[in-house]
């Protein structure tokens, strides 16, 4: 093993050593898709990244630590879009209606898909990773720990998006989100397995906006405005 | 290509073939499960159900068809499963109730999960094919239309249950399916991620009955029997 050896391409300074991982990770992602994540050596990683092992070794432990990297930079970016949306689709018109029917929510859905990149790549990939932590028990427990987490912040968003709008999910909002999910992968699936037809994002509109509504009911306070507080606690009388 | 060589292992009768093909999908499920869809050859087959390649082409063309055949037949023994749960839970109570709460339907849901195996290794499978098809534009055709007829039966099949318990689908049928499907498949994946953990069924049960009574609602015409008719022609006025 070469982890030991912290050689000469050590980053000498944080953002050198960013840099250094950020094309690491880039590599794999191109790696993993061409090749398949079982396939994908670090050798054939440190090729295309244009490094040498003892690079990839002052950075990585393994290949499957580069996984993680990816999964969260990846992660991270679809996080940044979904509030993105919430900041540029329902921020401004929060507060303006006293209901949302069923044309309005699928205006919204219909807008944050569009932010989403027809990501056909991600999701071959993150099939991949989810094949690979099945078949390895040392990746499992930390794969696992990784999806709850990012399910959790998407349930925040959704959750705040929907209550934005002035709904809120009558079953658990955690089963919700991936139930939405589901049906969101589903559609890239399908889009992968039929590339002539249309893209992920059209195959999932209409099945999205049903699903919503169908697990969603009216909140008590209506829509609200986001970022605005809970009644101030002297409003309530008990 | 030894196809066109139908050698003495070629079978005499269609019971024989039958057997021969059945050993072969089993020796076949076997290495795709142990050494993934990808890794598995023609070769690994043949020898783990102890034939030749020639008996091999003999009955199918390439890998892909056996794939096709373990499809079907898995679908076969699945799709199944739930006609016997219909016949043994639901036939004998429906027509008993005017209407079905929430604990009927769970211990429902509970008897049905009970009858499906804890198919951790199909679902591993599962996984392989739809990353192969992914990967494969020359399956990825054949698989699309086999997923969707399989949707299609299982469509069918629930629509049944769901009528006899004297409820309705709120969205459209073949997505709230795959919906429940996809619930039942992530407990599944959760299952095999943490193996110390509840079995698939165990973890499904909750989110599945919140599931299917949030996209549901009640029939007009309350459970019904299996297999009655509709009410004679007579009967109704106009």
């Amino acid at each position: 093993m070469d982890s030991s050896a912290l050689n000469d391409d050590a980053p000498a300074d944080s953002a050198r050593r960013r840099r250094t991982r950020d094309r690491l990770v880039d590599a794999a992602y191109e790696v993993f898709a061409e090749y398949g994540v079982h396939a994908a050596s670090v050798e054939m990683i440190c090729e295309h990244a244009g490094f040498t092992r003892g690079a990839f070794y002052s950075n990585f432990q393994a290949k499957e630590e580069l996984f993680f990297a990816l999964m969260e930079r990846e992660n991270t970016i679809r996080i940044g879009r979904l509030q993105q949306g919430i900041a540029s689709f329902l921020d401004p018109i929060a507060g303006d209606h006293p209901s949302f029917g069923e044309e309005v929510v699928e205006t919204i859905i219909r807008q944050f898909l569009e932010l989403q990149a027809d990501d056909r790549r991600w999701c071959l990939v993150q099939s991949e990773f989810a094949l690979l932590a099945m078949r390895d028990p040392s990746v499992a427990g930390s794969y696992r720990t990784f999806q709850a987490e990012f399910l959790d912040q998407l349930t925040a968003i959704i959750v705040q998006a929907i209550d934005t709008v002035g709904l809120r999910f009558s079953i658990d909002a955690r089963s919700a989100t991936r139930l939405i999910v589901g049906s969101y992968e589903d559609a890239m699936v399908d889009s992968i397995l039929d590339p002539g037809g249309p893209g992920a994002s059209e195959r999932a509109l209409g099945e999205l906006t049903a699903v919503i509504l169908a697990l969603t009911s009216p909140s008590e306070q209506g829509p609200k405005a986001l970022g605005k507080t809970e009644p101030v606690a002297g409003v309530l009388s008990s």
